[in-house]
């Protein structure tokens, strides 16, 4: 697991989470266990516990209720990569394989659907309607975004706003839904909920940007996954969507969104000449922008250890490499 | 859909509860919207949302609560059938073709997971967390069970409590739940609580027992699939279980089981073998006698209609056709 420095004030609480999410995962089949335990240790950054459990920290929140907050928060993420892993076919999630490259479709559509089940149990354990309600909202709202994706229009036809609605789903709802429950569990004013929420959305916003550029130039190995694999899925990201604007008529890129193009040199040309394009800049501009919206958004909160570790981990969305 | 006559007192509720379903399976996209709508429609008797709202009718539970109750619990049935059919790859459900067989796995597996979402988002609007919880467990419990039924033991080594445990999870612990929880909702003594949980619990495991007896002896167009349905998925139930005692050696159904038979005349001759047995009675009798539990368990509850419902939905689970 990667250590973020600005999560320290939180790193005890964050150890309890781990093992509270472990604990939840327990079933009498010890192989089952074994690979539930397998999918949650591939996870990353804990990001999204780490701004739950930040957000509680500007009020009085049930120590017990904020760490099953957290957990709550990165078990619904967890499920709904084992889904997505499954959706996309993908055989690599931070360069471990993933579940349904091992499993049958079956077995991972039922594993990840216990996940969400024990991600609802947890967030039971908050005892807070409003939260749990929330929570509710959220996993709706990435299930739509998901089946819009789907059902999308072609590519040519996808406009910015597709794109926002698309990643807000995705990533900035449940980032945005960690730490707006912190701040319910807290009883902070709403005023410092609705800052919460909307640094939240925003970090998230960056977030994805963020993802979906490092998917051109992040290093593969730290990846743990090939370059450019939203590209090859047919996908397009905020970078394609700047370099079809100042290159609409790049014929091997149309061939490879398509997915007729099968040469794989052919892909990594493609994959590369966004990658040194202008559209990366471009991307990373918009990033920046999401960041200072979200920093901007924590002015609603008072001076606080939590305020501090938040602007420090907008910082860290826009400078990370993995 | 099929009326039950003792759900007449819950009738005007149902509708409701119907109209709460559909509304909550709105998206903004048109076609995805309808495939919603047609899956809530495959669905079948209600039973589950009518002996919610009949345990609601005890006592005094907020009307709107216990619409959304209702609709809570059959959407999270729902939700779990859309998975069910995708993991055993099922073409069709009560006649009707399933989403799998019409669309992808994997927008069959998102489809799913927002009936799940917005099944959870029912349970918040009850604002019990008591209920809320109750929900969480029993969603984990259903994929717990799915899950052992995937990595369970070869055919042979399954013993009836195997099979107890299995149809608990499947199909009575989500009917205890809507009892239970509707007893919840409606405040009643945990005396009253605890006989509707036990009533819902039996009905339960001798709903599943007719389930898999029909699966021998029902009139598939009645069923709307074919019949023989879990053998020829190698599934052993409690048929099976009852023949195999009294015909340990019969070699072509071991075949059928090891799923090694391929001549479709051996497999429904070894159907036809089985639906003429004991083996039919005997399951028959062990349905009855959770019926009868299930009926003493009513014993807790005071005389009202709604215990009058309960004990006449005990005798149609036993005499159903489909």
């Amino acid at each position: 697991m990667v250590t973020i420095p600005a999560f320290s004030t939180v790193s005890a609480d964050l150890e309890q989470v781990e093992l509270k999410m472990k604990r939840s995962l327990q079933t009498p089949n010890k192989y089952l266990t074994d690979v539930l335990l397998y999918i949650l240790e591939s996870g990353g950054k804990r990001i999204r516990p780490a701004l739950a459990l930040l957000a509680t920290k500007f009020g009085q929140a049930e120590p017990e209720r904020a760490i099953s907050l957290a957990g709550a928060i990165e078990l619904l993420h967890t499920a709904t990569l084992v889904h997505d892993d499954l959706i996309d076919n993908s055989l690599l999630r931070r360069g471990k394989t993933t579940l349904n490259a091992r499993w049958s479709g079956g077995a991972t559509v039922l594993a990840g659907d216990l996940i969400f089940a024990q991600s609802a149990a947890l967030a039971a354990e908050t005892e807070n309607v409003r939260v749990i309600s929330l929570f509710a909202q959220t996993l709706g709202t990435i299930c739509r975004g998901e089946l819009t994706q789907l059902f999308a229009h072609p590519w040519r036809e996808q406009t910015r706003e597709d794109y926002h609605d698309r990643i807000y789903s995705k990533t900035a709802s449940l980032i945005a839904t960690a730490t707006e429950a912190g701040g319910i569990l807290a009883g902070l004013p709403e005023t410092q909920i609705e800052g919460l929420r909307a640094y939240g959305r925003n970090i998230g916003m960056a977030f994805q940007i963020i993802d979906d550029v490092l998917d051109f130039v992040g290093d593969e190995r730290e990846l743990g996954k090939p370059t450019g694999s939203d590209l090859r899925q047919g996908t397009v990201t905020l970078p394609t969507m700047y370099f079809i604007q100042n290159h609409p008529a790049d014929e091997s890129l149309a061939r490879v969104l398509d997915r007729l193009e099968t040469d794989e040199k052919v892909i990594a040309e493609v994959v590369a000449r966004i990658a040194r394009s202008e559209a990366i800049p471009a991307s990373l501009d918009e990033a920046r922008q999401f960041v200072r919206a979200g920093k901007d958004a924590l002015r609603m909160l008072p001076d606080h250890p939590s305020r501090e570790a938040m602007l420090a981990l907008a910082d860290y969305v826009i400078d990370r490499k993995i």
